[in-house]
């Protein structure tokens, strides 16, 4: 991992760049980084105090989204290497979720940062899987699973307009 | 369903009230509010249009979220009913996810409001399972599945103190 390289969300497309967990031109959302540590991925996320669930634990939800928004990452910069393209040149393709599995181990500290690191599981066709266990305090305190699926070209221009930011 | 009573949130105890997804005491969350109706729950919310992923489309991560704390908030309410008590009556008590699984089945539109509607699969001692619908659009977009853990009393006295809001 180098943080002076790119992060795969710096090279998706521009009308990709929006989303809430990874987004890079959203300004309320949780912006969310990832790059290539050899052959898996690393995302490094500091949860804010609001992100609580009760004393002292990060919320559920934030821990899905993040793993979400990585999983997406890390498939479009799978299938990005697998399609010859160079790491660091964009653009790359943009993957949806298709299905989300998240395993909770024990409680996520709220003031550590989270380390998520995932392997890419396989690549088939369009659809791509990948297992993340998110490190914090010291302990995997989650796992996820996620299979993601590549949107076809000019999929997103037969969608609506994206609202004023 | 009636909005003139509690939902389930509302009848947490204090310090569960933080929850960035359902509490009522985060000025910063999402504050879902889920509610009986007959034998199973419902939710309603309508994202922000920072919850985009891209055009027009609810990013995923919300989604899981939302899923997240209804299932939380269905279990105690579940859990609750089981023992006898009143439905508008708290405190309830309280649980944190185990297991978390969405399919994303089609988008999931960013001007409507999600509905959630879930049935409780099983009461298992401490362990209750709760499957979603989530409707928008007039299409089911995505389904969840959470298996939920009641949270022995006092275990968040053990926990850290709540940081300042």
């Amino acid at each position: 991992m180098d943080d002076d390289t790119p992060a795969f969300q710096d090279l998706y497309p521009e009308p990709w760049s929006h989303c809430y967990g990874c987004g890079p031109l959203n300004d309320h959302g949780l912006r969310v980084r990832s790059r290539w540590d050899g052959q898996g991925t690393v995302a490094v996320f500091r949860p804010e105090p609001h992100h609580i669930a009760f004393r002292g634990i990060v919320y559920g939800g934030l821990i899905a989204a993040v793993i979400d928004c990585h999983s997406t990452g890390s498939a479009a910069a799978a299938r990005h290497r697998a399609n010859g393209g160079a790491d660091d040149q964009g653009p790359y393709p943009r993957f949806v979720t298709g299905r989300l599995a998240i395993d909770y181990l024990r409680p996520t500290p709220l003031d550590d940062v989270m380390t998520l690191r995932s392997t890419i599981d396989a690549i088939e066709g369009r659809k791509v899987t990948v297992s993340t266990n998110l490190h914090s305090g010291g302990n995997v305190t989650a796992t996820g699973r996620a299979v993601l699926i590549e949107v076809p070209d000019g999929w997103e221009s037969a969608a609506e307009a994206p609202p004023a930011r």
